[in-house]
Order: structure tokens, then sequence, then C-alpha cells
């Protein structure tokens, strides 16, 4: 029997593992409230007993789907997320993110998200501000790195600095979204690395080789 | 007949604009999918045909909606918006952001729509594009007045100013929405805001009186 029910669990784990990333495809092209939990069921082929077995209600499934989207947007920013800790990684950080915003004009997941769930849904809410936060904080400890490197000066605010940049991503993609295009991400993004690089430092680690900030 | 007709077209206008006014309120609180053709004449105690005669389809009452938003949106940030003609009258602007946002955080209504209809309504996304058009152009005709005046250099450009400036306002709401605090939209436009300072000739018009620059 525990041979079994260890089945049953990794059973379970991938049937919920299915169940919330097309909870998210559909919530993603769909929005939350075009997205009904019959919606759901029919495309996982789950039952109504299977469902509510992983999930209590919407809310809990919407939960779910946002942790997932934090995890895919952070890790989908990588390694150059974690790289930048230097003009030249913010710019290859960047780079990146026009990259994958070409492929998929979609705009973000999670500023979708936000658009969308403020009032109705608080516990939804949360899940968001704490995946907002995780990214601002990604953003923050490679700028502390900055001015702990003195390449920042001691008066740049790595927290303020890291929200604005994030910031100029969700303007960016929000306008991308609009307009097709991927260009106001470019600039907006563009016009945020100036205000950071004018708190650098001046002969500082902005002109370092590639190789050596990562 | 003609005294009549005129009569009758002032209601009929007066019925569309009523019509448009409490879809623009439905959309903003539960979003262009939340909110069908029958709420609407629900709210407004309107027939189908009615409804019909002013709009053909719900697309099109969409775009009324936009429109009106982006006028409602312009309008109150005016005078402020049109003053942007110096860093003086770019900071009041900034300031009229955040107190207007500040009694309403609900975000934008214009970012709400932009992040729900991207894919299903070309139409209705042209009209959110050409609404996010004229919020630039009002923007870049700001600081085309500063440069100009010789308080931009004049290697600023002001289109590509104005976009990262709309940006900064659109990813400060959408974060504000989502953590339920003004300070993401104050984080990001003072960002912005420094980025534009940065292209300013030193010694120039940022100094000039409040009175000057109107």
């Amino acid at each position: 029997m525990p041979a079994a029910a260890t089945v049953l669990t990794d059973r379970g784990r991938a049937t919920r593992d299915r169940i919330v990333a097309a909870a998210a495809t559909l919530i993603h092209e769909r929005g939350v409230a075009g997205t009904s939990l019959d919606d759901v069921r029919a495309v996982t082929a789950t039952s109504k007993s299977q469902l509510y077995h992983y999930f209590t209600d919407k809310s809990a499934l919407v939960r779910a789907v946002i942790e997932l989207q934090v995890d895919q947007v952070l890790t989908a920013q990588q390694p150059e997320l974690g790289g930048a800790t230097s003009m030249a990684g913010l710019r290859r950080w960047r780079d990146r993110l026009i990259a994958l915003n070409e492929q998929d004009a979609r705009g973000c997941p999670l500023g979708r998200l936000a658009s969308e769930l403020t009032d109705s849904d608080p516990a939804a809410r949360a899940a968001l501000t704490a995946g907002f936060a995780r990214w601002q904080g990604r953003l923050a400890t490679g700028l502390e790195t900055m001015r702990g490197d003195g390449a920042l000066g001691p008066g740049a605010d790595p927290q303020a600095l890291a929200l604005g940049l994030l910031a100029a991503v969700q303007g960016g993609l929000l306008l991308a979204q609009a307009t097709g295009s991927v260009a106001p991400l470019r600039t907006a993004l563009d016009l945020a690395l100036d205000s950071v690089e004018a708190r650098t430092v001046p002969l500082a680690a902005t002109r370092t080789p590639a190789g050596v900030d990562g």
C-alpha cells in the first residue's frame, strides 16, 4: 500500500500540474473572467470531483496559475536576470526581454492578470503582489551588488531603481501589446536604464569585460 | 417635422451618451469579457432595438467606450498635461497623475482595456492604439517645446521620451493597482523624469519661475 500511495501521489501531482498548466494557457488567452472551471475540465478531461480534489474553488486554481506564471516569467529571464549586476549585465537582461517578447507579443501574463484581478479576488491579488515583489527583489539584488562594487553611487536606492525598471517592463509590454510592436518595450527600458546609468560612478564597472560581472 | 427631428436627434445623442457612459463603468469594473450587452441594457433600461440602433454589435459599443475613456483620461490630466513644457511643468503633471490615482486606485481604464483586448478585437485595439498615440502626442508636443526653447538638448528625441513617460505611467499604474499603493507610480515617473532631466541643457529652462512656462 505505501508503494501504491506513492504512485498515486506522483500521479496526483502530475494531474494537478497538468490542470494548472492548461488553466494558465486558457487564462492567458481569455482572461480569468472568460475562463470557467468547466472550460478547464473540458481541456484537461478531468471530472468535477478530480478538479475539486486539487482546488477548493476557482480562486485556488487562479492562485496556482499565478505561482506557475511567476516561476515561468522569472525562469525565462535567466540567466540574464541573475547576471544583471552591472550596466552591461542589465543591458543583456534588456536584450533578453526584447527577444522573448518579439517571439510572443501577447504581453506579460502577470501584467494581464494584474489588470484583471485587482478588485475581485484579494487572495489572487496577494499572490500577484508577491510575484511582482520576487521580480523586483531579483533586480534589486543585482543593483545592490552594483552598489557594493562601487559601480552605483552610495545615494542610489536599489529597491526604487528595481521598482522603476519593473514598471518600465510592465508599461513597455502593455504598450507593445496595444500597438503590436516591441518598440515601446525597448524605448521604456532604455529610458529606465539611462536613469540607472546616471547613478553610476564615473569610470566604474560599466566598462568591465562581459565575463567579469556574471 | 424638422423641429421634431432635431429633438429626436438631441434625445438620441443623449441616449447614446448614456449607454456609452454606463458601458464604460461596467467594463472598467468587470472587463469587456465580463460585460454583456444584456448587462448594459439592464443598467440603462434600454431595449434591444434601441441598443442596436446606436451600436451594430458589442465591438462598436466597446470602441465608443474607448473613445470616451481616452477623452476622459486626457481631460483629467488638464491643464497640467498641456502645461508640461518644462521640467517644472512635467513635475506638476506627475503630481496631478499621483493625486488622481490616490483618489481612485482602480488603475488606468485604457491600460486595463489594453491588457484585455489585444488579440480578440482588432478594431478595438486600433481605437486603443490611437488613444495611446494621442496621449503620447500631447507629451511629445510639450517636449518639442522644451527642445525648441533650448531646455532639451538637440539630441533629445521628444517622441521616444514621450513614449517612455507613457510607459512609466502605465507600468506604474499597473503595479500600483496590483499592490494597492500609488508608490510604484511615483517611483516609475520619477525615474523616467530623471531621464528627461538628464537630457536638459545645463542652466536652462528647468529653473524658470513657474508662471513663465505655462
